[in-house]
């Protein structure tokens, strides 16, 4: 598949089917994350694959409230995949603090977008979560207090039928412009 | 081709030939980052392409110094693109606040990685830069004094035998676990 076909069908899936993710495509998942560039190399990520179901609906349940209810189709999803955070290389952090640039954070973009990317080529959907209560998740995966969550991805069989969406994007002369901004 | 495999041939290219990026793969890079996934869809950036031999020129020798000096292979690249960061949409910014995330950062990273994977498909190396002079760089690309540089990316065609490297990282036990941390 072109690369120009794959970011096409990479879409937030938010509906998934009963279905476990099989182990194979699991490994290809975490090797995706695993093989993903970063600033110096510090690979500064700790990819935790929630995939016992009590855990999971338990970790599910936190990406949610009464007050949040964007993320309810979570508990449905196979897969649940968190990105910690790890500290830098010392050299990156030093020049994350004098640029004033977390690039942990550029990092760990990185490494979901190729999660999503291998998981759609495998036929699966995901959908990045951004929201989610960090201190009991934390606590539910026995995560040190002083690590962070940088984002969760849920990830499954898309449910039967679910669109191919168009993608509503801002024009090419709204976000690009040749040598000046 | 294979995710995995452009994942494997996606690397660092600190080496070009002096022949410039063709108009049509230049379109094409830009989609790859228009098409970017990001939080509430806010698409939190503005791509800029410096093509303009002159103007490349200072610019890229606003990425090393005496001090600095690993990125000193920057004016050899035909093609810099500088990503500028914008403010996301509201609930974005609200969110962010709230759950102490800088949401663009993740997003820029999502976008750059797109724009290499993409390039490597087209058979163009790059470098993504994360040291800079922001603010020469902002003033010779008239970026406005409130708007942030997130990320720059050297493109072009390798040089003639530049070697694949074998990609040095974590292994999959120390980069990733299942259902605890």
């Amino acid at each position: 598949m072109k690369f120009a076909e794959l970011l096409t069908i990479r879409q937030s899936v938010r509906q998934y089917q009963d279905k476990l993710v099989e182990d194979e495509l699991i490994v290809q998942l975490i090797e995706a994350v695993r093989l993903s560039p970063s600033a110096s190399n510090s690979q500064p990520w700790k990819l935790i694959m929630v995939t016992d179901p009590d855990l999971r609906a338990e970790v599910a349940n936190k990406t949610f409230s009464p007050l949040v209810s964007f993320n309810k189709f979570v508990p449905q999803a196979p897969l649940l995949a968190v990105i910690a955070l790890q500290k830098p290389k010392l050299i990156t952090q030093i020049g994350g603090r004098l640029k004033e640039r977390e690039f942990p954070l550029i990092d760990i973009g990185i490494a979901a977008e190729n999660f999503c990317l291998q998981a759609a080529e495998l036929g699966l959907g995901t959908c990045m979560l951004g929201w989610f209560d960090e201190e009991a998740i934390k606590t539910l995966l026995r995560i040190p207090q002083s690590i962070r969550i940088g984002l969760m991805i849920s990830a499954g069989y898309a449910a039967e039928g679910y669109p191919l969406r168009q993608k509503i994007r801002k024009t090419r002369d709204e976000m690009c412009s040749f040598n000046r901004y």
